[in-house]
């Protein structure tokens, strides 16, 4: 049988990094999409870059798709415009990309029901916006997918079905589950990390500022990566995971507790032990 | 004239990888290397590796040197075996690597005089042993030389060539204010990034733990790395720099106090300010 996404156009709903990822990838398997873009000067560029095979402002080019990817912003996917709204097509199945999955269930679901699928392909870059789309990005990594009692299945399968053409591995679970891993792996490091710069840069006298920047390697370029990454985006995950980000941070303070009173007391065999663990534990966080 | 390291046999204390990255270079360079190595076995294959001209379990290897650079962890260079401070040739200028300069100097200076210089070649990968040492270790990075009042300038100068030598940069500061930055960019980073590590494992049930390991991607990769290296080596750190690292560790939790003030009030304002200043210092500490 042939896919939906492959007998009716496909709808991208915004062209940045993921929505222009997507229309690249979903082209060269075959498939015809229609995106719309919010302002007309990125619509030109994603034509010019043929990141979807029509793109229009006008919500109505979404008319004839059998499947919608919402590729917005979080604060844009909770609070989506009227306009758009009205145009998705009434049968349509409809999933978004967002990086927190129990609030947008709480506000799609209500309202279109089963046909509409929490999901979230874990895949980025440095890059953000309508040049930032890329082929192959969602190549051999997650693709959530968040099921729930309404959850039609055929629905379901058709986003599964699609983040496997696009190379992705889906992976089912509940959206509370997704939404506590990610805090703990995803918007815990960021505050993780931006602590460190804020620690490095008012940790030092002025006097001794130009000192550690020069002796910064890349142990500290690492560490301090995703703290130095996107604000907008690390707001946004923040406030709308803000209770599972609570938690982790709540493990985080205890880990760090832990480690600060062994160096407080100096028990050094101690300290060498927990960095055993951790050198231990980290292998089965990195991807195969 | 003739640096010093080229008319007269260089001593490498220790061949592990900055002892045997060190004698690649310098041989390479046209210096003699004769090395001492704490296990026959270790000599006898830092002489396959061709890491030295000579290589010796004998501390008299180093009787005929004008320059010896002492490679050992931290924990022996400030407890020196006896036989390897006897050997030492009495007029040679000795300097050291370690990643802690004040208790090196405080143990090493009383001893040897103007004719010990401190020193700190910022360079690493993620391998130890006799099999790391490699060829341009050193190029571009920071190679730290710490005077004090006492500081023979012609000892200093040597030190310097040499690292000039070998394309590092030298940069000459006091060894409280070298140890005071490392806290900042090395040795903290290292109990933030440990702590990440064991939230992400203890911070999540064990129904939970595989999907936080199946979703966790270059970010969580990224700032996990340190936190999961050598614990020798970052307990070593933590114990003989622990006042700088106190503070270091003070400046952290005001910033991660901060950060997750933030989040408990959801002041999503304050915390984009917050994020977007991370963003805006962070090129500062990366290296050209």
């Amino acid at each position: 049988m042939t896919p939906l996404w492959q007998s009716r156009p496909v709808g991208v709903v915004g062209l940045g990094l993921i929505g222009g990822s997507l229309g690249l990838d979903l082209r060269r398997r075959g498939a015809t999409v229609h995106a719309l873009a919010h302002r007309a000067e990125t619509a030109e560029r994603a034509r010019e870059r043929g990141l979807a095979d029509r793109v229009d402002t006008d919500p109505a080019v979404l008319g004839e798709c059998g499947l919608v990817l919402l590729c917005l912003p979080l604060d844009r996917l909770l609070a989506p415009e009227p306009a758009l709204r009205e145009a998705l097509p009434p049968a349509a199945i409809v999933t978004d990309v967002g990086s927190v999955k129990g609030p947008l269930l709480d506000a799609w679901e209500p309202w279109l029901g089963g046909r509409f699928v929490g999901s979230h392909p874990m895949a980025g870059t440095a890059h953000s916006g309508v040049e930032a789309g890329e082929e192959g990005l969602f190549r051999g990594r997650p693709w959530v997918v968040t099921p729930t009692p309404r959850s039609d299945p055929a629905a379901l399968e058709a986003v599964e079905t699609l983040a496997k053409a696009l190379g992705a591995v889906p992976i089912r679970c509940g959206a509370g589950d997704h939404d506590r891993a990610v805090a703990l792996i995803s918007h815990l490091p960021v505050l993780v990390s931006a602590a460190l710069l804020r620690a490095a840069d008012q940790g030092a006298t002025a006097e001794l500022a130009p000192l550690v920047r020069a002796l910064a390697s890349s142990g500290f370029a690492d560490t301090s990566r995703v703290g130095g990454g996107n604000p907008e985006l690390g707001t946004l995950m923040a406030r709308h995971n803000r209770p599972a980000l609570r938690v982790a941070l709540a493990a985080y303070r205890q880990a760090l507790d832990d480690l600060e009173g062994l160096v407080e007391v100096g028990d050094w065999e101690g300290l060498r032990q927990r960095l055993e663990h951790c050198q231990m534990l980290r292998p089965g966080f990195l991807q195969d």
